[in-house]
């Protein structure tokens, strides 16, 4: 049978996951690998994916008052240069155009790899009094960064992204947005994209580069490795002094300002399809689904069959983002091309069916089968949609819970990040060099000092020093 | 008055056109000059221009069957040399990036100056059957030309746009498709910019690098000089060809396909002020204005009259993207404020409007102040801003028919291009000569063969040889 002939086209995720990882993204059609090396082709279906992330997420970006704008995807070099801390993290891994034509440019100009010296370039030019403040902007965009070791999504050298910059008053202010952006990016990760996510802020030796304190959202794959899926960084006012912005505050006194930025990719592509998918394929949230549900005739060759099935079809396409495949292929290949696909829903429409005034309805994320009324499906299948999100959050949740291990000796640790890939809650002094020392050791990272924190001992689990944190400490992508 | 001297900081339009252009698109904040020469910031308000534009457009595009994917931002110099006639045209102002980080890199990478060879090189990889015809893409992105002089919006080294790219099993289904987006920009000019087009072929001079056939549409702003703003392609097999593209067809026999390409880009946005716009400022259509209607309470002060003007806005807002302005401005200040930001109207309410339940709308095109009841407001508006895109669409067309002109000898030509600026109708003889020597003693360019032929006379108004086309000349941005 075609379906089975199909399942069985991608490697199983126990066997090989990052084979069975590869095996989605180019099976499900929402890539192809470009001829320059480390870059992708994002294809429609992909794509879409990307468009429904940015729709429902710009729209949360405005609601919280931020406007888009559009910067240029050259920094010359002098300007990356300003802030010291920044470029010693950048230089290494940008790509630089030296050429115009066939003339040799003056100065190197450098592919963005993120935007903070052109933010603070702009803002130089327009802030000039405390009315000019806060200024709330993002952009969408792709970045260079030009990576030794590729995967489509996860670490590509091209990517997509948005980054917010906000430039405040105050630190307090800034610090707000901060959390602010950093729960916007909890919110939708968790509601839109049913990937629980922990909320924490990252060591100093995971800062990004600039950053007085960077906070990243956490989640954790299949597969028990952790994915960071989105970071918001609080610059305190060292971008301002580099880059020499001040304003006139409301006493008549030069003050100088303070910024934030913040930013999520299409890595969260790449998280969907890790914390979701299965060995039948990609399996989509609902609200960043391209398609929300699929309607499959069966024996379409019998009498009104095609028809019925197309006038359920331009029904539902009121309420979700319907499909119908009238195509010549078989239901069985269908139903495999689907669930390859990740489509949240099927419905199932035969003669007997139509008959009983009926459908079947098909949960992609736990294969339930439920006969729905016709008359009834407008509203079932929106909450049938929202039952499909609560599944999976659940799901994922249930991966992590059960993936989470907490140690108390470094003993511990070794054995649990040898055997058991998940996160691993444990006791930490502060110092970067027992941080070190667990990467050397236990071969995990710090993936965040969580905002609920827990007080597990009272010691550091690498020198026995007083504790000061709760780490979560993983392998991470 | 405040409104004076705002009206006084932009050159007058007809005292010097290019210098108007550039103050209006600083001082309506849609731009800034980034450190990055010949590049430029899209500052919020520029930006929401174009994310309406983009809006509307990409619906279009979607209900015509295509759908959006992304390409890399870079094509090795081995790929874009593929096609001969392209890398010629493209070549010579692309911009090259020769290193990643520290290291050299094995091959040049340009950053795309258009994306042909990138779409070539991917439908290579997914093109097999006649069932995977036709590809109906297209892409939102920018792209950079290497220019040596730039003007805003108009001509810079990085342009935000979207690139089509379509291929067909046969050449039909591709010049369809070709005409077919061709009318989708006329119709997108006309109705949402209120921007009127003519629409016909390029001469082979002027044709896109590795075309057959390049379609247009030319818009002509205030000051007579022509704007291509949107451009079709046919390709033929061309590009199929040097890519080696093939396909198997319905006989089961290898045939190769034909492509198109069509782009518009942020130039609509330089369009869009160099048609509508006078000497207040921006006018905008309101179609795409960020903001389609300011409320500006008059004697703010006075009790209830916040109050009010808030519950009209409140109210507003639900008919169109409605603004209110309760700064501590004057309202001269905002009335110049928002005229400069060409927002298409403008609601004045004061305490005897209150009283008399009612306010005054007056619209930026032609500064035309009507009273209107508060109870009719909601249908009113709606009905106003379509009346400003008629007026806008109609002043246009009467600036275009004025200053058409028709010249049946080179005498007349050169007469007309020297004292005249707008688009000169003549006869010619399809000889690419002839059109150098227009251009050399005239300095027009040919804008375009339109499909509306006309038959001027028998002869060609360089070489006295049989016409065969009518041709629109002129100067062009």
């Amino acid at each position: 049978m075609a379906k089975e002939k199909l399942v069985k086209a991608i490697t199983s995720m126990d066997e090989d996951f990052a084979k069975w990882y590869t095996d989605v993204v180019i099976k499900a059609e929402l890539i192809d690998y470009a001829s320059v090396k480390g870059c992708m082709i994002i294809r429609p279906y992909g794509w879409a994916i990307w468009e429904n992330i940015q729709r429902i997420m710009d729209g949360m970006f405005k609601e919280t008052g931020h406007e888009n704008v559009s910067m240029p995807m050259f920094i010359p070099e002098s300007l990356l240069q300003k802030e010291k801390d920044h470029v010693e993290g950048f230089a290494p891994e940008v790509a630089w155009v030296t050429h115009g034509g066939a003339e040799k440019l003056e100065e190197r100009l450098c592919v963005r790899p993120t935007s903070e010296t052109l933010f603070c370039d702009h803002y130089k030019n327009i802030i000039h009094s405390w009315r000019d403040l806060p200024k709330l902007y993002n952009q969408w965009c792709s970045v260079v960064r030009w990576e030794k070791t590729t995967r489509p999504f996860l670490r590509s050298r091209e990517f997509h992204w948005q980054e917010g910059h906000t430039i405040h008053a105050t630190a307090e202010e800034a610090q707000a947005e901060t959390i602010q952006m950093l729960n916007v990016y909890a919110e939708f990760a968790e509601k839109y994209l049913a990937m629980p996510v922990i909320k924490g802020v990252k060591t100093e030796k995971e800062r990004f580069a600039g950053a007085v304190d960077t906070y990243t959202i956490e989640a954790m794959m299949h597969d028990g490795k952790a994915l960071q899926s989105g970071t918001s960084h609080f610059f305190g006012d060292g971008f301002a002094k580099a880059f020499g912005i001040q304003f006139t505050d409301k006493d008549n006194k030069q003050a100088t300002p303070f910024q934030t930025s913040w930013g999520v990719s299409t890595r969260l592509i790449g998280a969907i399809i890790m914390t979701h998918g299965d060995d039948n394929g990609l399996v989509l949230p609902p609200a960043v689904a391209p398609i929300q549900l699929v309607v499959i005739p069966i024996a379409s060759h019998k009498e009104g069959v095609t028809e019925k099935a197309t006038e359920v079809y331009e029904k539902l396409k009121k309420v979700c983002r319907a499909k119908i495949d009238n195509s010549d292929n078989s239901p069985g290949w269908k139903f495999a091309e689907y669930e390859m696909k990740g489509v949240p829903l099927r419905l199932e429409l035969g003669p007997r069916d139509i008959e009983n005034n009926q459908c079947v309805l098909v949960r992609r994320d736990n294969g339930e089968k439920v006969v729905v009324s016709l008359d009834e499906l407008e509203t079932k299948v929106p909450e049938m949609l929202e039952a499909v999100r609560d599944g999976l959050y659940n799901k994922a949740l249930a991966n992590r819970s059960e993936k989470t291990y907490v140690a108390t000796t470094m003993e511990e640790m070794i054995q649990i990040a040898d055997n058991k890939p998940g996160f691993i809650k444990a006791m930490w002094c502060e110092d970067r060099a027992c941080e070190e020392a667990l990467k050397e050791k236990a071969g995990v990272s710090s993936r965040c000092m969580p905002f609920e924190q827990e007080k597990l001992t009272d010691k550091c689990i690498c020198c026995g020093r007083p504790a000061k944190k709760m780490v979560y400490w993983g392998k991470a992508y």
